[in-house]
C-alpha cells in the first residue's frame, strides 16, 4: 500500500484523556481511534491487524471441527430469563424496542447458541458439534481505563461445544487447550501465557483461563514453572506453594486474561431443554463446554508487550504488513530513486509480500524513520542515494539494531524465503 | 466440505410465524435462523453466502480507492446531538450505560466518521478520501415483517467520500455509481436493478436508489427502458411520461432498494466543523458523499429472484459452494461407490474447487436430490451406481433441466474451465 494513500497520519502528542498504553501507542501509530470511554474505531492499520488475528483464530478453530456462524447482537430478554441471567449478569446493556420489546446486547451468547442447536440436535448421530462465531461484544462497564485491552464494545470469538456426556467433553476440551497454545503461540504470545486455574462454579471445579504475563494486566497469577501452570490468586489458599506438585517456587506475575475455557455440562442444555437421544433410545441431556478469546484484547496485549521506547514491534504473522519500505532522497536524485523503490515495490507485490510503502516527498528522513519505528512492521527497507550507490537497498529487522545491505536484484528472493 | 460434518439440517416444514419468501427458504435450507422478528443468525452456509456478498463489494470499494475500517455500535448521545438526529432519527435504539451516559446503536455512521476525519484531514493534499465499513447495523422497526431484506439488525457496507469541492465530489459519484453496477451485476443481479431518482433533501434535489425489480419489494419505480433509469413513485409527478427523455413507455413495477447513493454536499462537516486550506491558504468546507449496500438485504433479495418451486438458485459467485457433489449407492457397491466419490472430492478441493460433499450413508437419493435442490449449488454431480457403470458421473446445473455424464477423469478439468 502507498503511504500516501493512507488517510490516517501519526499523532505527535499521546492523546491526554488515554490513560493505557496500549491505546496510546495505537492512537499515535493511527491503528485505531478513541469515540468514548473503552469504545474504540479501527482505522485501516488497525482493522488489517485485527483481520489477522481473527484469521489465526480462526484457522485454528476450523482445524479441530469448528463451524463458523454468525449470531445477533440483539437478545431478547424472554433468552436471558430462562438462565436468570437478565436478573444476575451485571455487565448486560439493557433497551427497549418500539415493539415494547426488552432485549440486551449480546455479552455472551450461550442464551442464543442453546436453542438454536436444539433445532439441529436430535440423535447421538448428532454430536459432538462446535459452532464459533467472531462477533461484537458489550459489556457495561462502570470504568473503561484499559484501551481496548477492556473495551465497553470488542471483538470476541466464542466456540461453543455440545457433547453426548461428559467423557466426550473431556475429551474435546483438552483438544480445545492445545488449539489455544498453538494460537497464542503464532500471535507472538507463546512462551509468556500460562494456563491458569480459576473459579469455577456450581457446575465445574475450576475453569481454565489463559494468562500472559504483562505489567498491564488486571489480574495476578501465581505461576508454577515445574508444572508450567499457573493459579489466579483470586482461588489460591497457599501462595508458598503450588497445588498440583508441592513445588516452592511459585512466582507471583500481574497477568492478563487473554482467553478462557469452561465445562459448562448441563447449565445452559437444562434450563432450554437441550437433549438427545442415545443408541439405547433413551432421552439424555447433553454437556456443553464454551472457549472465548477477544481479538482487539489479544490486540491490545501484544502491544502492552511488544513495543520499546520507539514504538511498537509486531510480531510476524499479526503485522499489518511484513515490510515497511521507506523512499529516501537528496532533491536531485529523486526522480532516479523513486524508479528504483516503486520497481521493488511492484516485485514484492508480484511476489505477495505485503509491503507499506512510503513514497512521500514531502517528508524528511528522521520522520520517515520515527514513523516506521513507531508502525512497527517486522522489516524495515531503505532505498537512498547511499544504498542505491552499492546496488542495494538497507534491510533491518524491527526487533533488532542490526542493518544490512542487500543487493536490491536478490532482496525479493530473500524475503520470499524469509 | 463433509455434508455429514455440518451441523444445521435442512427443516421440511417452512417456520409458521415466518412470512417472507426469502427467510422461509433460508431457514428451510439451514441458512439462518430467526431469533427474534427482524434479528437472525447466520448458520454456516449462510454466513459464506453473506461473506462471499462483503467480499464482492470490498473488492469493488477498493478497486475505487476505498479504505476499510471498523467503527462502533455504541454512538454517544452527544455525536448526535451534533446534527439533531438524537431527536429527528426515528429508528434508533437508545440506550443508557452503567456511567449515566446516553447511546444510540449505529443505524448510519455519519456522526462518527465525520469527526474521525477531523483528526486527519487538514490540507487539500489530503483530498480526496473515501473510508468505508462493513459493520452491523441497527434500525428500531416498529414491525419486521420481509425477512432478511428489512431487519432490526442488519449488515450494511457504508462509504463516507470526502472532496476538496462540489466538482471532486460529482467526479467521484460517477466513479462510484459504475461500481456499483458492477457489484449488482457480480452479485447476480445485472439487468433487473435501476438507478433511480429518489426524494433528496434541502442539501440535493435527489439522491439515488438502486433498486432491484422484485415482486416482495417495498418500493415502487417507474421505470423508462430508454434511459435505462427509473424513478420512485414517491417523487414522481407524472406516471405518463418519464422526465428525462419525455418516453412514453413507463413500466411501473414493485423494487427493493438494494443501495443508495448521496451527496451530503456539507450536511455533517458543517456541524462537526469539518474544514481543510486548500492551495491558496483559505479555510473550506469539505463535501462529501455516502454510499450504502446492505449484503445481508442483498442476500434476501437474491433469494426471491433467485428460485424455482424446489429451492433457491445461487448465482455463482455468491453461493456457499460452487459443487454439490452426491454420492448414491446400493447398499453391496457403496463402499467401492464412496472410495471413487471420495477421490473425486479429495481431486477437486486439490484443485481449489468449493465442493459441498454428500456422502451421508442414512440419507436416499430423493433427499439428497431434493436437498441439493433446496440449497441451489450452482452445479451438482452425482456418483452411483448407474454412472460408474459409465466410468462417469452425472453433471447438471441447478438452473437448467439438462444432465449430461462426464467421464470421470474429465470431471475436473472441465469444472476449471467452466
Amino acid at each position: 500500500m502507498l503511504q500516501s494513500k493512507l488517510f490516517t497520519k501519526t499523532i505527535k502528542e499521546a492523546p491526554k484523556d488515554e490513560m493505557s498504553f496500549n491505546a496510546q501507542a495505537l492512537i499515535r501509530a493511527g491503528f485505531i481511534d478513541k469515540l468514548a470511554a473503552g469504545i474504540y474505531s479501527f482505522l485501516p492499520l488497525g482493522l488489517r491487524v485485527l483481520d489477522k488475528i481473527s484469521r489465526v483464530i480462526r484457522e485454528e478453530m476450523d482445524a479441530i471441527g469448528g463451524e463458523e456462524i454468525l449470531m445477533p447482537v440483539l437478545i431478547p430478554k424472554e433468552n436471558w430469563a430462562k438462565t436468570g441471567r437478565w436478573e444476575t449478569l451485571d455487565v448486560l446493556f439493557k433497551l427497549k424496542g418500539e415493539d415494547e420489546k426488552e432485549y440486551a446486547l449480546g455479552a455472551t451468547h450461550e442464551e442464543v447458541i442453546t436453542p438454536l442447536c436444539r433445532k439441529f440436535l436430535f440423535s447421538y448421530r448428532d454430536l459432538p458439534i462446535m459452532p464459533y462465531q467472531i462477533q461484537i461484544k458489550f459489556r457495561n462497564e462502570l470504568r473503561a481505563k484499559a484501551g481496548i485491552m477492556r473495551g465497553r464494545e470488542f471483538l470476541m470469538k466464542d466456540m461453543y461445544s455440545f457433547h453426548a456426556d461428559q467423557a466426550d467433553l473431556d475429551r474435546f476440551y483438552e483438544v480445545a487447550k492445545q488449539a489455544y497454545f498453538k494460537i497464542f503461540e503464532r500471535l507472538g504470545l507463546g512462551g509468556i501465557t500460562y494456563l491458569t486455574y480459576a473459579s469455577g462454579s456450581s457446575f465445574s471445579k475450576y475453569s481454565h483461563e489463559f494468562q500472559t504475563i504483562c505489567a498491564a494486566g488486571e489480574d495476578t497469577i501465581f505461576i508454577c514453572d515445574n508444572c508450567r501452570m499457573a493459579v489466579n490468586k483470586e482461588i489460591i489458599k497457599d501462595q508458598e506453594q503450588c497445588p498440583i506438585c508441592g513445588n516452592k517456587k511459585f512466582r507471583e506475575e500481574k497477568a492478563v486474561e487473554v482467553g478462557n475455557i469452561f465445562k459448562l455440562a448441563n447449565k445452559y442444555s437444562q434450563p432450554f431443554g437441550l437433549e438427545y437421544v442415545n443408541d439405547k433410545g433413551e432421552k439424555k441431556e447433553v454437556a456443553m463446554g464454551c472457549y472465548g478469546i477477544g481479538p482487539s484484547r489479544v490486540m491490545g496485549t501484544v502491544v502492552e508487550i511488544c513495543h520499546d521506547e520507539r514504538g511498537i514491534v509486531w510480531p510476524k504473522e499479526i503485522a499489518p504488513f511484513k515490510v515497511h519500505l521507506l523512499l529516501l532522497s537528496n532533491k536531485s536524485s529523486w526522480e532516479n530513486n523513486k524508479k528504483e523503490a516503486d520497481k521493488l515495490y511492484q516485485k514484492m507485490r508480484e511476489q505477495g509480500i505485503e509491503v507499506l510503502y512510503d513514497e512521500r516527498e514531502e517528508k524528511g528522513a528522521g520522520e520517515k524513520f520515527s514513523e516506521a519505528d513507531l508502525i512497527g512492521c517486522p522489516i524495515r527497507i531503505v532505498v537512498s542515494d547511499k544504498t542505491l550507490a552499492e546496488g542495494s537497498a538497507e534491510v533491518k529487522k524491527r526487533n533488532s539494531a542490526d542493518s544490512k545491505l542487500v543487493k536490491i536484484d536478490n532482496l525479493v528472493k530473500e524475503l520470499t524465503q524469509s
